[in-house]
């Protein structure tokens, strides 16, 4: 998969995949990572990036020429009747607190494309008229950040997880958080006593059924307690889940 | 205020805080950031911090000692009735899927702390009876991570913003989406006209009475259009709004 960042801070994208799982997609090329800085495409000589809000107000807004000059450098036009959804374009996002929430099924479908080009905002967003050349607005939560850089970091190691190759045991990804919308049971690790600190021992036990069995309730009950949307949600069978 | 974070990969936090409103503010003294990096304080001579789940299964646990050992360096201490909430240690947060979901409510609390502590599990997690020194798990949203990394600089992006200081203009925060329980309005910047894109007439008018109601209607028919669940939920009055 290809990747392209657009952004008009680059450096603070340098450092986050230098490390860990994706760093090593990267270098294997399961995943193609290009930062584009904005800046690059100012006409401006100062390479101004921003201006004041029509209308007044505090902050600054980011200018539509740039942005569209770095878009247009990676094939994306103007959205019209015919060329929506071409092929040939990778799918634009733009990182908005306005967007869809991001979560486990956005994730999944967005494994599936080749090419993605990632708008990152800041200070009060981007002019508007942006939104000519976006396909899908996400946003990572019901909060705000300084920009969409973190949020596209986010949006970037939550879906290269999920490409075949990336995450070595195929395993880890079904017993994440959410994939079938639970939480993740409990997990413990050696020494299994510390201090006054002990594993549960059925874990010790060796038997993988009984384990099995403690893990499931684990989830439930934990999601139950933490999370009772998400077991509306998806409408879980409590029977199926503590048999 | 200060911000420790530990994590097993130290240099990942190494470049989104080195540009824009977060490097600034860590220049003027208002925040102070720390990595500390978990895997200097374990004492297996290969410097391990991992190992295999109790009860089997994929992927790998964080060992809880050299975590321990990092938390301990910084003055926090075993949970008991004696100890829990000294003012003296830092709160401790736990980055994880299973936590409360990050929202603007949390942020804000988080904001009038002088020390968090931010611990980043990866691969599985964290061996479970970590809990015995955490104050608090947070989750960013519903889905999952490689690690705890990037959802530690959406909590110090978030936090760090609402902090007196750091974000120059307070309208700003103040006009932000959640803030007041609604989506931003759109931002428009010049060029008025840029091809076929234009620029509503109202905001290039001069009229501050007629921006302002405009602005508070986008936000408000924005938010009842993508996020009817926030108009629910703030229990907001239509009425009051499109007036």
């Amino acid at each position: 998969m290809r990747i392209d960042v657009l952004t008009i801070f680059p450096k603070m994208l340098e450092s986050p995949f230098s490390e860990s799982l994706i760093a090593r997609a990267i270098k294997n090329k399961i995943i193609e990572l290009n930062i584009i800085d904005i800046r690059s495409f100012s006409k401006d000589r100062h390479k101004k990036v921003d201006d004041n809000p029509f209308g007044g107000g505090a902050g600054m807004v980011l200018k539509l020429e740039p942005i569209v000059s770095a878009l247009k450098s990676i094939g994306v036009r103007k959205k019209n009747k015919f060329y929506k959804n071409s092929y040939k374009k990778p799918l634009v996002i733009y990182m908005s607190p306005q967007g869809k929430t991001l979560n486990a099924s956005i994730i999944k479908n967005l494994s599936k494309f080749n090419h993605l080009a990632i708008v990152c905002g800041h200070y009060e967003g981007i002019d508007e008229r942006i939104m000519n050349f976006i396909d899908t607005e996400i946003s990572i939560g019901d909060y705000v950040l300084t920009g969409g850089e973190i949020p596209a970091m986010v949006l970037i190691d939550s879906v290269a997880r999920m490409i075949p190759g990336v995450v070595k045991e195929r395993e880890s990804i079904i017993n994440d958080s959410f994939y079938n919308g639970l939480l993740d049971y409990p997990h413990y690790t050696r020494p299994a006593v510390l201090g006054k600190l002990k594993t549960p021992a059925v874990l010790l036990s060796g038997d993988h059924k009984k384990i099995e069995k403690w893990r499931k309730q684990q989830s439930f009950i934990r999601t139950r307690k933490r999370r009772p949307d998400l077991i509306k949600k998806y409408n879980l069978e409590i029977k199926e889940l503590t048999k």
